[in-house]
């Protein structure tokens, strides 16, 4: 998992040189305090568990604008009067640059990342087929890996309706035009996942919407593009990524539970997990580490974004995760589960407009794989030497046998449950010590 | 459904005779301006589409109280110095005074809203059947129809940690008997529907809860009551109902998608459809209209809670239905759908704390009735006069036939697509008109 | 307050002429329903009374661009490739064109929405002069009138950390050169009122920020504008707009109470009042009528923006009003306090993303401007013939005289109101009558 | 500060123990980890720092109850068929008892928990008069002292409509009696503040509702009650208390700002300040921080009550404080200010209805004061070792001299800027650093 620093022609983040881990006592802002690859937790080490990957857009493409302003900050591999594709090129030398030094395994891109977008179905396509070239020799010379490629069906004005729920049969139609070119080039990079990000699928009002339709077409669309990449060998995860709303009114992949019921009720549920991301999870009305376990529970739980949302904002603010409690539930959930692989911790994260240094951007990933690694540490300990995981199972216990279990079983009628209940008299009071397991956590938290 | 008045040897409702329909120009607060049972819209009465039922709790159980301070209503039933039984009695003629009073079709109940509960199983189950006796003879003496019947499972303090759910299998045991003891009752008194509310069938902390562990015992009781509620001769639709939390953090029936994924996952979605709340819908993130169309496409819109919340207030307030927009979306789906039968628009609402009078009781009501009827009117005008319908389906027509169509049925992959795409060139922009559809609306309610 | 319609060389609307009054029976969808400029309602005309005006920045330099995707529209007075100059003079007309054929007869603009920006002060000044002598012509020739101008301190990433709040008094001062441009502009055409929306004034995180010391650099800010607006003859009302956050995570204008109390706490009380926005008062956990009514009862209501959120999503979606409750509400506000002027009623609203015709624009205008005439009506006949005043002057009678008049005066002591209550004894309990005053405005919504 | 344990005649904690400091590797959960009431940190002890006080309603009088179902906890001090004042007495030996055992050197008290109400004015006062003088021993005989005492103006349903705020004058004139009595109460315990929470001060609808006369009256009241403190030789801090909303829809104490504007308009402001409750800052839109941040900055941070709220409900959960973010927040407020005192960290929390055993009321304040503890640790070293204060100050050092210093003072008009601005070209672009700090403050939390 060990992976090359790269640099080009060109470096672009001069005077930064590969993160070194410096432990909790370390002053200097880019090295890790808690995050050191090699280091065993059980019988892992920190990055075989935690299997971080860095995304292409936020970091790369995204500038810093927002609904209020242009973007912030100028990338020197924007700069000049090149064209699109030689743009292109020089920030896939930065991408990988920036992978390398900061010692992260994985990336992840869309195709029109990585390639200059065009209505021109043939021309975009060449665009995409020749980045992907230079990607996989930029892998082959680094190590590094893919951990997922995805389509961006959301952002081209034609998508404004929906992609494959687009009221209009053409739309659905060219959407599968790019879902099947990222296909191709995530079966060419080795990528170990596919997602599907809803974007657009979903309403702008109900009033104009015939949703138990496009719900249907949805399904159809993804069983085209499930066919279609197993015929072309790929052999990895198809995920589905739960939001409930932005930039629609509503999404149809509103949250995890959603995501389940509906791939299971089309037929999807082999093929597909859930990528899960934080800030979705809580713009869904749940915590993070919730929408986790029920993937989890679903034995659907593929992949997880990590970033984090601001507590007082309704919008996906996409931040960089840094709150221990999130990160603490989230890896009691990964290592309950028994690891995420094929799945990753991918930075779906921005750096806040105001932060327009190349420091920054470094910083923001180093805190996230600290916040991580900690959450890593503390989870390990509380299921391997607290006694966390005892209190849980004697709360149970009386499921593990006897009549318990039986009704566990689906093995004891209603008149069946009356006369027990007849015979045992009126239930003991039974604490359910939710401040005790509160402590717990800010005890490992402490250690 | 003509209902005859009601009232045993006390009075309790003085000086409020049966409630009539006076029009839009009344001046009466206590008359209704819309409501007027037996006027067809379409093919049906007023009454036969929206089929109005009072709740007991609330109107003749709750007092007001609220978690800063007690009661504010002394209820005259609950006066003087007789037994538990005695006053439940009085309750029973108070409540079909009202009942006939206000010329609501159809009544709900829970069991320990009928009788006085008990922790001994066999004084409990005495109660009630004692209870259903007299309502039996109050119906037939009225023409008043139950709708639907119920177990209450959260209140009694043994539910703290929930009833099906409850890591005690002791719990769990004893939740069978009021399950059993209301459905004999809903059967007993010809209910159409029996509930289940998972008021405390949830968490309060996923650190002490294994959910999947929860969920699976939830379906097994589901099951267990379906087949009980069989073999006695229910043939009426199992309901549950959705709600995202309150009282715990977490609630699993928490929306309409997530309630409809487990009816399938478990088998029992033959049986079980679901009863929409409003304040739970907006709770959960969603609008009323959205949760109602989702379990309207899923077949499973069974019957609706009606009231709403405050769009300011982040727990459940379970005012009086009064927006119209609610009501009209309401209605939409319903006449869509072809009728709610044999479910109902039961008003699970509470006056507020401060509406201390009788008066205040009908007036929640009448606005209600009103508010729904009027909903009605504009649903069907929408429907039947306006170009809503056109509209929608004119969005939609490239799915009507040709390769829309082969799409729409799972007869094109995603090569297919990508040819289609080809050849037809960039998609021409359609939009979606919002405004319009919001303008169409608003002009209906003027008329 | 009649305007002439606007048409340049070219006719950016070609087929839509002025937007007449039609009638609630009208199907036209380009025809006012409701809004009839002229007619009366009480002593004022609706033209009088509701001062609508368009704003310049979203319906013409808005082209539907969101933080997932770029616009959507393609304005043809974007088009070609002339200069940004010869850009602005188009859309100039293309407003005046919108403007005079739907008949609105007010406008609004921050300075870069009129006239390109550039870095270069010299150069932004010119081309601002140049447009606002434009502008000025096409006023007189319209009679079209300037409800306010600003200044856009938000946009241009120097003002990513805030304006008068950043940190760095480069900052700052540059931030003074458009507010004192803009206000020159809004003098010299006769603007009736000057409007502060303080877009980046506040936090992204209060780790890094010191709030108190920016708070009082705003209020600096604000006292050096309003004392350079007063020297060059603006005898307006200036106006701050309070939002509670976005694009910030926190913004010091959180709502009506917070920025009454901070104009107070700095003494510009007397030149300040507030422009409520619909969907800031929303995002802020208020009720826009709600935050209207604070801003009244301190004598500080001074303009709306007439928009309103989406109940679900929480960020600005500045979608056209339509919600009766929500204009009848506001109308009871702004009738009670005896009008809104200078204020007026501006639109700061966008089309969705998703309404991509010129037809949707006006549909938009239409259909906010309906919704308010609509709530005009009804609000006036609450006030003027239902017995809704009389009720609530009911309720406060005790105030009116005797002791209870002495209190509100500040003439009665602790002990005093001991005493009174000792002699009293247990008040009696007076129903607060929610539902009926619910019932009132449901009835009158229909007549 | 140090207390003796207190047992009356009969145990109501058999077999816990005074709770001791056990360190950080202890595993006991009845044992401090991190509070060290002596330990010094900076120049105080952690005990004259954190100023902990548990309260009497929740612990003492509360039992669990929800909207849903009666309490889950009989308290041994309810038991019997004794007088109410007999009961009375013994809850106060209960609450000395646990007071003294965890090690809390201050409680708080509502009128109403401490003593049997009672319609009967002359019976209210003689029952509170009665328990206050029983109390005054238990303080001598322990050493406890009073951090504040307030009047329970919301409970009875008198109070339904308000109290000061209410519509009707005789009930305004009745809390009058309340408030005489228990601010009588809190000077013979020597408490070291009065504070007022408006729990009906709001209001359920504004469709019924004067706003501004009710805001009035309340500062009339206030008033009165101030001079009577004042009068009677209270020399301690008069407190108001934010929350936004619950149970009222609305409450005029909405938030910090809010409420500092009241004051200050009302010129109240110069005896009283604020009490800022975790949950009630985060219902308002605010994060714990933010409020604490605001009212210090007015000089108006008096003092705090230390729960938390749940990200996911929107209602006043009241849970113990457990997250080291919000700890670490609050305790950067209060030493920057220099300290609380006379104000103190008021636990005004409950333990979960499902958490039944005694041991949970111990826990639950033991985890409560050593997340305080800790946070008071960690939010030292940032500010006394780490560069966050240097980080701060650099960013506004344009302020600290020169043109910035002088605009600060109020010195440089909008020409001045202007021509600043015209001198010195485009501002440099400054990183806000928001992840560097976050990052921080992470380390630190490891330390």
């Amino acid at each position: 998992m060990s992976t090359q620093v790269f640099t080009g022609d060109t470096t672009f983040f001069p005077g930064i040189e590969r993160i070194a881990f410096e432990g909790p006592d370390s002053d200097n802002p880019l090295a890790f305090k808690v995050y050191d690859a090699n280091r065993k937790i059980g019988d892992r080490t920190m990055a075989e568990h935690l299997r971080f990957a860095a995304c292409y857009w936020h970091s790369f493409c995204g500038n810093g604008a927002d609904p209020f302003g242009p973007g912030s900050r100028a990338y020197p591999w924007d700069a000049g009067t090149g064209t699109a594709l030689h743009k292109a090129e020089a920030r896939l030398d930065a991408a990988f640059e920036f992978f390398t030094k900061l010692g992260v395994p994985y990336w992840c891109f869309h195709d029109v990342d990585l390639s200059p977008d065009a209505d021109d179905i043939g021309e975009y396509e060449k665009n995409l087929q020749h980045m992907v070239a230079l990607a996989k020799q930029r892998q082959q010379a680094t190590g590094m890996q893919l951990l997922w490629g995805t389509a961006n069906l959301f952002s081209h004005p034609r998508y404004m309706n929906g992609a494959s729920t687009n009221p209009d049969f053409a739309v659905v139609a060219r959407a599968a035009v790019q879902v099947k070119a990222a296909l191709d080039a995530t079966v060419e990079l080795g990528g170990a996942n596919y997602v599907f990000w809803g974007g657009r699928e979903g309403y702008a009002s109900l009033h104009n919407t015939q949703m138990k339709r496009e719900q249907d077409h949805m399904a159809r669309f993804l069983t085209a593009a499930r066919d279609y990449g197993r015929s072309i060998g790929f052999k990895g995860t198809f995920l589905i990524e739960p939001k409930p709303m932005e930039p629609m009114k509503h999404q149809y992949d509103f949250d995890s539970a959603t995501c389940v019921g509906f791939l299971r009720a089309h037929g999807l549920d082999q093929d597909f997990k859930l990528n899960i991301e934080a800030n979705h999870a809580t713009l869904s009305g749940h915590s993070f580490e919730h929408d986790l376990q029920v993937a989890s529970d679903a034995g659907m739980l593929g992949s997880i974004d990590a970033n984090r949302g601001n507590p007082q904002n309704g919008w996906d603010t996409d931040q960089f995760p840094s709150d221990l409690y999130d990160t603490v539930g989230a890896m009691l959930v990964v290592l309950r589960q028994g690891g995420l692989a094929p799945g990753g911790l991918n930075f779906d994260a921005k750096v806040r407009r105001e932060s327009t240094d190349a420091e920054d951007l470094f910083a923001a990933h180093i805190g996230g794989m600290d916040a991580f690694a900690r959450g890593l540490e503390v989870a390990h300990a509380l299921l391997d030497v607290s006694p966390l995981e005892d209190w849980r199972s004697a709360r149970y216990a009386s499921f593990d046998d006897g009549d318990g279990q039986a009704f566990a079983r689906g093995e004891r009628s209603l008149t069946d449950l009356h006369s027990i209940a007849s015979k045992r008299g009126e239930p003991q009071q039974r604490s359910g010590r939710q401040e005790l397991y509160e402590n717990l956590i800010n005890q490992y938290l402490r250690r």
